[in-house]
């Protein structure tokens, strides 16, 4: 396995090629370490300044003192051979190259040269041609756009590996908005001499990374790709959307990343073989990481519906039964028992419809009977907080429900304000919500498959 | 056709059984009214207070001394016939029934006897058991929900029926916050006098609606229901989704509103001969909804993609050809005429690349070139916000191009807050935007079919 921890966990950069111009990918880099958290030393290398931004530049990493465990590479493309050759000198083994201008337009022959000065001075690069990488832990960040476009993931389980620096950044930017957290982000660009197996494998490894993501057009090796994907997807979920799945789509890849796409259907076989979890849509990936990250696994596919809104209900029923899953049928004691407690309007069957004027209370004795129920293996809990009964309490009825870590627990809320800060802080407890009965149901079956697959 | 106007256009209105505690439903109602934008005249009922609010209160209709158009009732089911004679004597002729009590509970009995005392009094009523209705232009507001858990929409043209209540807040909540805006809303609860036909109907001939959406478990009557539909389809989009489309949730449908939903193909057949647009899912309804009410008629089914990220075009292709749009050839002086304007990195094709440093120059003459092009039905303009040269004002520039009135543009853009904030002005000019390019393909191609249907 290549050793990739220095692209994450370095503790001396240089940010080699930090223009003064402010616009500038190497001085946009730099700008992000100092507003960043980076914890460790950053240095920057321009031939022709003294200082930008306040800080010493070296004219070249030979001129640093200290060493440099990663360098991140923003020059122009006829000054890379010098510049990794001068990294080859002071013994920087990972690079991150930004610059682009090679194969991607056509450029075969400094592509060749590039890769053959990387190998004479045994350097590791991610690139070139590529948006960077991110460690939510570290705050190593070597995406080359501002904070204000892009926005930075808070500290997460779930790692996104993207072919497409423009996908991964709008995708990053969305998630981070959206309350998904991150372990690591990489842009992996023309994949030199680190490719996606390379990043999946190190994932695969990686403690701080419970759920990958993936955004594919082309596989460079399929073989290694499957073998890495085959081991990494009995230790942890791989979700992966694949570009370019018609005809039409896949000759688009052609000009974007100069290879053909192949066949939709031998991907996806191969995405099958190899247990990735495949998403046919960016919201779908995300709505699939978020639940595999959060929930414990389910002993079976028989989801219990609770609500307090009988059209909710119906409409999850509808979702389990078009996803393949199965409406639970509850032990006769615990209907009883449930009966009993409750006024003659709630109907104890699945879906339990806990009524508009359902209160906390009612939620608690439903949730607590169902993770007592051994013919119920997962729990769809809809909480419409549109109605004044309802108090925001009964959030944290769910989460120390939750807390006891017997069956899977989802919570659907559809709503403005009120409802999402609800929800982002039963997200933080570890329960995943989605905003529409079909979204969860779709996410659920995922879970289910995951690991029943995992357990054969 | 019942004259349904003075539910969202009354002038005068009585709220009937004003409690004076605040968490109870004729209090919330009133409560609304006060701190609502309501311009007419409203009075509160209650036989055992002399003021609620600060508000003097009557102890019946008959001892209002002006004249009621509208009674809002949320008095307990027994006192209910005697509230209706009253109202009859007060030539009310329109009531909002909240409460509830009648067949939902098997309470056939008073069911009729309500029935038989709005038929003698001649009142139009919405309900019994039901959430209420809205107007946005005129904030006639009889939904029993206070503002803080659910937000009131702004003014617009989306008009919204459902079923269920608890469906009906949750989306309009959500729908408020996303920046949907309505025309009218109705949960129109038991349907004891005017039902979803009726309600559509009426909407049909409401200049302020310009698409319906319905959230359907049961129809009372199928023929009357086709027979509007099929009228009404040809003048508006209506976009329905349907509860109870598996047998399971059908019979859930049996608890919730007494009624089997009956089979999901007879229904989906009845929605395609009566012109209705299915949803599957609640977002899909929001998402056709948006399209319908801002886009102008597409020609035909060509789409021509504008991106600065390629991953987007290769996604947006593979959506277009999924979903049965074709992607479009442009004219060979469009691109010829491109290529002379543009740095020879972009790519003027279909999907177009003006890659990752697009500046708001390169979508304008972009732009303007496909609007041109006769060979271009609609333009999916993606703009990833997160790459620093792509200034604000391009913004500016689509709103200009739409404004023409040309062809239908849609925008995907994904992201954080900078792009919310962008994409929300966009939507202000009417220009639907999307967060991802599955999304708005699928919403592109339910412009397409409604508008060829409407034009056989």
């Amino acid at each position: 396995m290549k050793n990739l921890s220095p692209f994450f966990k370095a503790k001396s950069v240089a940010v080699i090629g930090v223009s003064k111009s402010p616009e500038k990918v190497g001085h946009v880099i730099f700008r992000n370490f100092i507003d960043g958290g980076f914890k460790g030393k950053f240095f920057a290398v321009n031939p022709n300044a003294e200082e930008i931004l306040g800080r010493k530049t070296y004219k070249s990493v030979l001129d640093i003192e200290e060493s440099i465990e990663l360098g991140i590479v923003a020059v122009p493309a006829e000054f890379i051979l010098k510049i990794v050759n001068e990294c080859g000198k002071k013994k920087i083994r990972h690079l991150v190259i930004i610059t682009a201008g090679f194969k991607e337009i056509g450029n075969y022959d400094l592509d060749k040269k590039l890769e053959a000065a990387l190998a004479k001075n045994k350097i590791l690069c991610i690139g070139p041609n590529c948006l960077g990488s991110f460690d939510s832990r570290t705050s190593l960040d070597s995406l080359f756009l501002p904070r204000y476009r892009l926005q930075r993931p808070k500290e997460g389980n779930i790692s996104f590996i993207t072919q497409s620096g423009a996908v991964g950044s709008a995708i990053m930017d969305y998630a981070t908005e959206h309350g998904y957290n991150f372990a690591k982000f990489i842009s992996y660009g023309n994949a030199m001499n680190i490719d996606e197996s390379d990043i999946l494998e190190y994932l695969g490894n990686d403690s701080e990374t419970k759920v990958i993501c993936m955004y594919l057009e082309a596989i460079k090796d399929g073989k290694k790709f499957m073998d890495v994907a085959k081991a990494v997807s009995k230790k942890k979920p791989i979700v992966a959307i694949k570009g370019g799945i018609t005809a039409e789509g896949s000759k688009a890849t052609l000009s974007h990343t100069g290879s053909l796409a192949g066949s939709a259907e031998i991907y996806f076989g191969a995405f099958r073989q190899s247990g990735i979890i495949r998403a046919k849509t960016l919201q779908e990936m995300f709505e699939f990481a978020k639940i595999l990250d959060k929930s414990i696994p389910p002993k079976g596919k028989r989801v219990q519906v609770i609500t307090n809104g009988g059209g909710y209900g119906i409409l999850s029923t509808d979702a389990i039964i078009n996803n393949g899953l199965e409406m639970a049928h509850m032990d006769k004691r615990t209907s009883t028992a449930l009966k009993k407690q409750f006024p003659p309007v709630v109907i104890v069957s699945n879906p339990m419809d806990l009524v508009g004027d359902a209160t906390t209370e009612r939620y608690q004795a439903a949730i607590a009977a169902c993770l007592a129920d051994n013919n119920i293996d997962m729990l769809l809990v809809i909480l419409l907080y549109q109605t004044p009964l309802l108090s925001t309490d009964v959030v944290n009825t769910i989460i120390e429900a939750n807390d006891m870590k017997k069956k899977p627990i989802v919570v659907v809320s559809t709503g403005g304000e009120f409802t999402e800060l609800l929800s982002e802080n039963l997200e933080k407890n570890n329960i995943p919500c989605f905003d529409f009965p079909d979204n969860a149901v779709s996410a659920l079956k995922q879970l289910v498959e995951y690991y029943s697959r995992k357990l054969q």
